[in-house]
């Protein structure tokens, strides 16, 4: 039992693309990955054997908040941690909850404790500090954790942004403390991520990578992107930041993107991706395919009995056809939502081992440029 | 290409129940056989792939009433049939509509021609007539098809059944008169199915079985049933009509109905079995296990993290805790609803496996007493 590991195994000539591998002890995990996100201890809508078998993934997301509240601390202690609560024993990363008790808790209270935040359920209320957070997370039992932080809004003006940075590196301090101190629950190794923040700032996000840096973890991660600042700026941060991280450690990208942002962040140097698009816009009849994006609620589908993408590597996707899915989406059918998810998992999935190819291969920035435009159609 | 054949391979020398195999262009049919009811075209929140692998099951239930309001004819004709537009190639049944136009909707005129109901979705109006429903299932492509019979209500008057009974003979001479004089459209067999009706009077029942066996079709159901009388006289009438029903053809009973129902049924004779319960009840947290009925719901099985059924051969009921399954249901996932309904589905699967057994190694009767008693109870 040993802490995460990162091999880099490739690095692209053109870009600042890397294939890799990440071991833990639940496993490996080739880079660039796409982590699928399981918000309740479920992948929505997606058994465990689908996910292994149909999408591939090879680490899923759980969210600590979500987890914290249902089925709560006492149930996964008992059943001995996520992992085998749902019976997923491949790695498992958890946020910190510090996002969702920002977006989703309509009354909350922000001190330099912590956070206090109701619940979204049944309304009760609720610290999360730095210390609790590493605790709840120990007990969840990811393989990789996360620290607590504060996610500024997009457009941040400096002043606000750097108060929020600041806040954010002491809770650091205190998430490394309480997690040098305490030890691992069920015998395998945890790891602690810390998370750049910053805003749009290039300066506070220097400052940042410094300080992130200084932790000596075995991945960092990137935060308060993709929440509202245009496209641009947000690839110009990631690059920023990926040139101010650690090169010799996994880089994570949180909470971003669709298929064209994910091959872009990978040319700047993110390894690690995760984000609820696949899913979300899946059970909303919305398709992300080799050959472009389709609304499967177009009647223009109707007919269609191709299968839903031939394209990747998924029994799923080249099983059922464009006509039947659309049918089980008009018609309200579980079985739709099941296959929607499923299948666009399959294609996140599909972007990054692809990737990963050309990335060997050495051709990845001219394949990204050809697939950035292709898969932003409009079928 | 050939008509649905039957074979006979042990008669129980307890009871009257026996296993046999239905053969069918899309494949064989080990009896008695329960079906999965596949409403709109997809067995609800189960893919095609569980169906097989976990579930098991061997054929399916398309309904005739859904499939001709969403997707509609035009598309599942251009699909080539159900089988296609849904990529599931064992055999499939599908109803005559009849149940669902006299329960589902609003408003409905009866007459000698058909019935005129009005579309639960959109409200537009049409005529279902024996010829019609024949001319239906042939585009659906059914590999067994039912005739239109209209089901009078639970506990009907013996003047009533009898009205109605012989509206559903007459309708069934024009079923046949259609149904001979048309073809297959995709290449394979279809065999149309009479179906028994009279309500809980004997005599009408003898007369009903007396000409629906004049038929001479490949198969015969028994309709009616469980809809609203005592449990012993659906057993009674069940016998009654088993008892007047060609031996040489398998026999099918509509709609029930619980683990216990089917076995006594089998008892008495029943081949086939169908029944939206396992489903909408699984849907709804209610377990059927070997050892008895859960609601998952339930408090008590907050932190059992045994697996669901051990005592069924299915990958799902094996691998996923109570405790998990609570969890789902309670936090409304998807997958929760998968689980349940694939769960139950291979437990009904699992009943008429093992009464088939029992039935060749001799001790079904007292196999079904135990399982009768454990599986009715409450845990
Ligand atoms: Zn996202
Ligand atoms: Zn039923």
């Amino acid at each position: 039992m040993a802490a995460l590991q990162f091999q880099l195994q490739h690095n692209d000539s053109q870009s600042k693309a890397r294939a890799g591998k990440i071991i833990t002890d639940h496993g490996e995990i080739s880079t660039p990955i796409f982590m699928p996100v399981g918000t309740v201890g479920s992948v929505k809508a997606v058994t465990q054997q689908q996910l292994a078998d149909d999408v591939k993934a090879q680490i899923i997301l759980g969210n600590t908040y979500h987890l914290y509240l249902r089925p709560g601390l006492e149930v996964l202690e008992a059943a001995g941690g996520l992992h085998k609560f749902m019976n997923w024993q491949k790695p498992i990363l958890t946020d910190s909850g510090g996002y969702q008790v920002f977006s989703l808790t309509g009354t909350r209270k922000l001190t330099e404790e912590g956070a206090i935040f109701q619940s979204h359920i049944d309304g009760s209320k609720h610290l999360f500090s730095p210390e609790k957070v590493i605790d709840i997370q120990r007990i969840i039992g990811g393989d990789i954790i996360m620290a607590f932080d504060e996610c500024p809004p997009g457009g941040s003006e400096y002043d606000y942004a750097k108060i929020s940075m600041e806040l954010t590196h002491r809770w650091l301090d205190r998430c490394f403390n309480r997690f040098n101190t305490t030890d691992n629950k069920y015998g395998y190794t945890q790891n602690l991520f810390p998370i750049v923040q910053g805003g749009t700032h290039h300066e506070l996000r220097k400052i940042s990578c410094e300080y992130v840096s200084s932790m000596g973890a075995t991945g960092n991660a990137i935060g308060g992107l993709s929440v509202g600042e245009p496209t641009e700026k947000m690839y110009e941060i990631c690059e920023f930041c990926c040139n101010n991280l650690p090169v010799n450690r996994p880089r994570y990208l949180m909470g971003v993107g669709t298929p064209w942002n994910i091959l872009e962040c990978i040319a700047l140097g993110v390894d690690m991706f995760d984000c609820v698009m696949p899913t979300r816009n899946g059970r909303n009849a919305m398709l992300f395919t080799s050959n472009g994006v389709i609304n499967i609620d177009n009647k223009k589908w109707e007919k269609d009995f191709s299968a839903i993408d031939e394209g990747i590597v998924c029994e799923i996707s080249n099983y059922y056809s464009k006509a039947y899915l659309r049918h089980l989406i008009k018609s309200k059918e579980i079985l739709g939502l099941q296959i929607a998810s499923i299948h666009n998992l399959a294609f996140y999935l599909d972007i990054v081992t692809k990737a990963r190819k050309h990335i060997s291969d050495g051709d990845f920035v001219q394949w990204k440029n050809e697939m950035s435009v292709r898969w932003q159609q409009r079928l």
